[in-house]
């Protein structure tokens, strides 16, 4: 039977998802494939059968596209109806007249909702193609699977940064709190990736706060003050979501009207300096990391880039087997080594793993034994990127206008 | 004659302070220096005799020296009072006891007032003492030099981010403006460097907006709406210190008052943000790049890197000539090659070099072609930084509480 293959990306972007979309073109043209098809910016794009063929990537060319951060083919925050016939026949009939056997879609929790619907409705209708999701997401937040790639090179930016911003903030002799602000609205395993900047030399970050842990600001206050008992620079890792203990984040208290009467909407880290500088009245700094967490491939985790590509090759091997319907999953065993599995991905959809409690330490504002063995080898590495005239080279990306 | 050396760092860090500081100690240890000490938090902890000595750093721990950022001793932010004999007299017996020869101060403007000082208070007195100012700022804002150490890494570290958040912003097919504000109150050399993250597969950043340039907001909305005509994904680079027609900063403007009655200083990032979200109520995201440009050492520029060594290493034979009073410059020729001379360091303290204007593009919102020819051998070559566990190797700074 010829084969031929569609992928889509969807979602907010990491820095390795692309290494994903290689490894499938890669697996794939290995395969005997006819066609490999891009979708631009997602089912979206498919919709309007804004389609690229793929089948003419080289090695190079597929090396080239590991290296480079978003997303080549473009995203879409898009959910699919849960009943729309009208919707569901147009796709599956621009998928029909272009052949196609096997649909991978690399994405975060919507887009593993949109896997669960389509290969519902093919399931339904009788139509075979098989339906692959290809997990992706630097919240590390995806039931199934031992964790997502770019997660990891998300989690040795926000490590190597910590840490730079530690001795940043440490040459002066006042005190000072230094606040980091990290990604993560539910689970914290980004913001806990903070940790990771610890070495024999240095113990810092002080704090970390996770979204998993009611924040009481009083508490912040006294953890704040008798730190200053011992050293004069505190730093504070934060999850932009942590929350109070009625479940409320408490950067929502954070709105105000500036001069020309617009509301201004801060991040906890701004609140957190406003309130620590009212407080102690010494100098007090918060730094956003902002996109720089899920576009940052200079500093990637090598773990993580290699992952990223077998995933998307593992992905063809499991369309090839028969499998639909599916996400595909790292499973771990120890020492540390990744196998990938196929796993039901009505089970993962619209869920949100979030840290356990028990990986907690017990002083709520720091992270356990455990979720460090557990993170340190997903951040194992370093990329050597090509560089021309002193930045990286990316793909051209001009076709996402 | 048995020389002894001191050092101290002084001001904000770069990345490659201690690069110059290993420079220092290495040529001072080639030449036979008999003690080589280091003050810790600049002329301050001098006052206090908080001395360390340096004489025993090997070639190892001098490599750790160089690849560690911010001030491996530590600074301050003080500036010697124009007269005050009797805290002069105090700085020179504590030289005197040390047995000083020479002393070697990095840092920026106010640090090359302190040089000024004391070495004319040195001549006034007869002290032999030879006084040498090496430079660094991420801001490149110092007269009589090329450029200055530590912006090469700062500049490469703009052009790195600004390419990934380029990458970053564009996936989605909806109308967005990202605004990366930008370290640099006066001199627009770092905002510049935005212009770097430019390919022959990639034009952004749109428009680039420098404290040397007024800043009109109706030209901004003029400037955003032309671009929307081809475009959806708008890249703005925007200077910190952005000012209007009455050199008024553009930030001025940014306070309120929070519902915890905190007043808010946000950045011109944020404020153009909400101005451009009124304006076009399109998706705007602001990303204000924070101390990371000052001690990003990860993706440091090789070239700043060893000039950085290079321009210590060349501060000890000036001094070992007999200069003194003087702040070491580097000249550039081309085919891009720097030397490093001597300047006197009353032509240089206490004031700023900012772009010339013919610099800067026509349009007001770019920069020339000279200036892209002056930044481009800056940023060139990367730096393989030792790593340990997922995390890069610093040398110890636990001395600095």
């Amino acid at each position: 039977m010829k084969r031929n293959a569609i992928i889509g990306q969807s979602g907010g972007p990491t820095a390795v998802i692309n290494a994903s979309l290689a490894g499938v073109i890669k697996e794939a043209k290995e395969r005997g494939f006819h066609h490999i098809y891009g979708m631009f910016n997602g089912i979206q794009g498919l919709m309007n059968e804004k389609i690229i063929d793929l089948s003419a990537f080289d090695d190079e060319k597929l090396r080239g596209l590991a290296y480079t951060p978003a997303m080549y083919l473009g995203s879409c925050r898009y959910k699919l109806p849960e009943k729309d016939d009208d919707l569901y026949d147009r796709v599956f009939s621009i998928l029909k007249k272009l052949e196609i056997t096997d649909f991978f879609y690399i994405g975060g929790n919507d887009s593993m909702d949109t896997v669960m619907k389509l290969s519902g409705y093919a399931q339904k209708k009788g139509a075979d193609i098989h339906f692959i999701g290809i997990p992706k997401t630097i919240d590390n937040d995806l039931f199934g699977t031992d964790h997502t790639p770019g997660f990891g090179s998300a989690a040795k930016f926000v490590a190597g940064t910590v840490l730079e911003v530690i001795y940043d903030s440490r040459i002066y002799k006042v005190k000072s709190v230094t606040i980091v602000e990290i990604m993560g609205r539910n689970a914290g395993w980004l913001t806990a990736s903070a940790a990771l900047a610890r070495s024999a030399v240095q113990d810092r970050p002080d704090l970390i706060y996770l979204p998993e842990v009611p924040f009481d600001i009083n508490r912040y206050y006294e953890d704040i003050a008798e730190l200053f008992k011992t050293r004069n620079n505190i730093i504070v890792a934060v999850s932009e979501g942590i929350k109070d203990e009625d479940g409320h984040f408490i950067d929502e208290k954070r709105t105000a009207k500036d001069v020309f009467g617009n509301t201004i909407h801060g991040g906890v880290g701004k609140l957190l300096e406003e309130l620590t500088l009212s407080r102690f009245g010494c100098k007090v700094r918060s730094i956003e990391l902002n996109v720089l967490q899920r576009c940052n491939i200079r500093n990637a985790s090598l773990t993580d880039l290699k992952e990223a590509v077998l995933i998307g090759e593992e992905a063809v091997r499991a369309a090839l087997k028969g499998e639909t319907g599916k996400m595909m999953v790292f499973k771990r065993s120890a020492p540390y080594q990744i196998d990938v599995a196929c796993a039901d991905v009505n089970d993962i959809a619209n869920q949100e793993k979030t840290i356990p409690l028990s990986w907690v330490a017990p002083n709520g504002h720091d992270i356990g034994a455990e979720l460090y063995d557990y993170l340190t080898p997903l951040i194992q590495g370093e990329v050597a990127l090509p560089y021309e005239n002193g930045v990286p080279v990316f793909m051209d990306i001009r076709h996402l206008i």
